[in-house]
């Protein structure tokens, strides 16, 4: 046959668990969602419809779920590498196990009671091989927006440039990033915490000459903060607020009035490294 | 013409306004989408095409961006009182407008920088005539969940049913509700306050046999706590987080391991008056 | 206690069933989503935690999945007042079932082979009583669009007007309409269709001076089309597709470049009896 | 300072736009949208706040919508490619410009009416240098389903696996493919048709004892129908659609009642080349 098959990978995507630890006094809540996928040797899979190297995706949810009762409920990068070691183990044709794990927010009441915090996740991408796992680890939609201290000047114009110079605009981004832990035994719930720290500090303190300078200062403070963290990546879509022009109406919209938009949207990424 | 054309109403959704309040210390900040609607004399343009009657709803969308200026931006039920009245004052063949207001959730990080919330969104729904104002405020999707104290027994069995009862479940909704103030007078910042304290600590506190009865006892309590509400209708679906079988793996699951679902879901509405 | 239970019901959302109907040379593929609500006697499981007259919301969802089998698999409207007819006779203390089905579209490729049709949907809501059944039926979501043949001119103006009149404007909606049959024996599958093309073909021939009358004559042309329904309402959100200025780029945009926006949109509602 | 900045690109992404092309009988419609992104010599935008490099992607999103107009309207690769000429062209600073565009699909109803067609989008990636470009097509959230032919047997099978071995499933998925093209010279829209025809076929004619084999198959197809390709890439996501077990009501399935599923799902990925 003259095509060639240069690669695939499969495996199962959303798997959803909700994980109580019941302790005496308290209950603490995970809620996490999980990607598995596999590579390795399936090509007569593809080529022959030879199964017999399938472990089927159905049994990675319910692998999953049990593992799940194992797992302490608390760092979400433990949870993948305990995943990997059990797929490795048990699955000789796979060469390559990555998981993705994204846990949602949910803010303590009382011992039993939660409300549901913001959309932002705490991510996890951990990929292992029997050489070793390499683990990433961020921030999803976390969700922005400062009123003074932005401005965006100095910039090339051409025939096609209409926007204003400004030295005090909104700046609003929901922000993704994803650092590169430096080996497998980081301390993660507190590097993610200083990480995240980090990253809010500089976009409430550092002024803003543009999107870029600010994600960049992000990465620095990162790297900074969390001597464990060997590269980060951010991506930054800026989310315009559009100053509404009053002067129609009679009136100075002295930057108070402005219509937020979802499209189109500016897309700033960076990547750092020590 | 045989036909006869029974109701008519047109207006403007989802026009989005970022108000910033320059404080000199501090700026504030309201987000909220802003939907118009318009009923009264509008037979014509439908049926002759003659548009002489229509305020434009692209002007409608122009009056709420010049009018966010005027408005304090504190109270949205204010401001969609504001609006009402400007509407009805410059428009004779309105008979009646109604305005819906939604505010999204932004966490103050210090004095010019914010950090996004949760979706739960602080919602009113105006509805103005030359006699007067109908004002019903509330909340969309107040997302929570309990892990104790929750149960389900005692229902109704047919042939169809394979649900087990237990005493023990997660209980979890995105709750909607909206009640009617008595008056347009109330403190409407303080009366949301406490309406939402209610429900959240009835939902943590109470046991739940059901949630027809836990929406009730937040209808209750709402209606105890803040006089000024005359009427109240609450909307639970229940957002089943389903305990996963780990038998087949020779496991017990004690009320650890669940999935969350999305559908199908129990939809519970109720409404209480005094 | 000083407060009353004015109002309540319960139900099952979402309850999605593919059908597949299996003959010898073809299958027919249904795709549904399904609500169930009841109204009744339900006052105990409120006020007192009595859940006997309570069938869960569980055994809803199992009811529709096992009556799908004896559905032909053909008219929603006909399912509906399948589950009416079971959910009454079983359950006294209901005084009132209603159902709401949305149909998906798949088109046939071949025997046994579908691709997906647009985002539009039939639908149908059926409210059932121990005295009979009221039967609306319609469509969600038909996107259309034209580019010739509709304007908006001679409308009111007052000091927040910036629109400019146009007689050449891109009209676009995406399109909810729901009738009332006169009665239950209405040959529901070609009404439907009828009825859907008295839209299109009205969408597309007729001028249009503004969405409200485009709206109404849908309307009419829907009652002169099918005799069986009684009434109709029609909502359509105005999709605007604004023409893009070029003149800072030294170019005149004769309508042909235009940006399509989510919002804010405008919404016309009308409804036409006979 | 003691970090690298090693990787940085910016643009706009979402910029739709509508191009009605006006023939003196009908209209033709594109609907499209448009992402832009530049990597290049911005190191000091980042690490000084010296913004004279950037072109601001306010101007690449006018510098779209004013390109739209000199473009036909008929192939997104060579909308793509005019565009990546005019910024190379333009900005000495920027090394390479990346564009990607997905088309909506619209059906014509007559010279100047047109009906909404599926969520399934005609795509482009095209990434340009000074010496040269690369151009990637393909197809987005096509969605098909086949009711017979399709089986799953012959699995490793472990201690957490539950799926039963069936030789008669439903099997749908939500495809998304793209390809490279071996020049840039090919024939757009004939290429892009005959892939996709491919795809088809070989999903309703081709019995499938997995999605893995389905997938590779249509991978082989397109290959051998189009010898322009190069090279393709194929995900699949497996939308399960999960027979109900009706047994609990003395009722047997014979493969006629599903319940379609989000959550979680399968996702098969392949490449294959000449």
């Amino acid at each position: 046959m003259p095509f060639v098959l240069c690669g695939n990978n499969y495996g199962k995507s959303r798997v959803r668990v909700l994980k109580v630890t019941r302790h005496p006094d308290r209950h603490d809540l995970a809620e996490i969602a999980v990607n598995v996928q596999f590579e390795g040797d399936f090509d007569a899979v593809h080529t022959a419809g030879d199964n017999r190297a399938v472990l089927p995706t159905d049994t990675m949810k319910n692998t999953v779920n049990a593992q799940a009762k194992a797992w302490s409920g608390e760092q979400i990068e433990d949870f993948a590498c305990q995943l990997i070691g059990h797929f490795l183990g048990d699955n000789r044709q796979v060469a390559q196990v990555r998981i993705e794990i994204a846990q949602s927010q949910w803010i303590r009441m009382d011992g039993h009671a939660f409300v549901r915090g913001s959309e932002e996740k705490r991510t996890t991408q951990v990929a292992g091989t029997r050489g070793g796992v390499e683990i990433q680890s961020g921030i999803e939609n976390l969700v922005v927006l400062r009123t003074a201290g932005s401005g965006f000047e100095g910039y090339k114009k051409d025939r096609y440039t209409t926007l204003k110079e400004t030295s005090d605009r909104i700046l609003a981004t929901a922000l993704t990033a994803n650092w590169t832990y430096r080996h497998s035994e980081a301390a993660f719930g507190p590097c993610w915490q200083r990480a995240r720290e980090a990253i809010l500090k500089t976009f409430a303190e550092r002024d803003s000459p543009s999107a870029q300078q600010t994600a960049y200062h992000m990465g620095e403070a990162v790297l900074a903060a969390v001597p464990d963290i060997a590269e980060i990546r951010l991506s930054l879509p800026n989310k315009h607020c559009l100053p509404i022009d009053l002067t129609p109406f009679g009136m100075e919209n002295t930057n108070e009035i402005f219509v937020p938009t979802e499209e189109p949207h500016g897309l700033i990424e960076v990547s750092l490294r020590r």
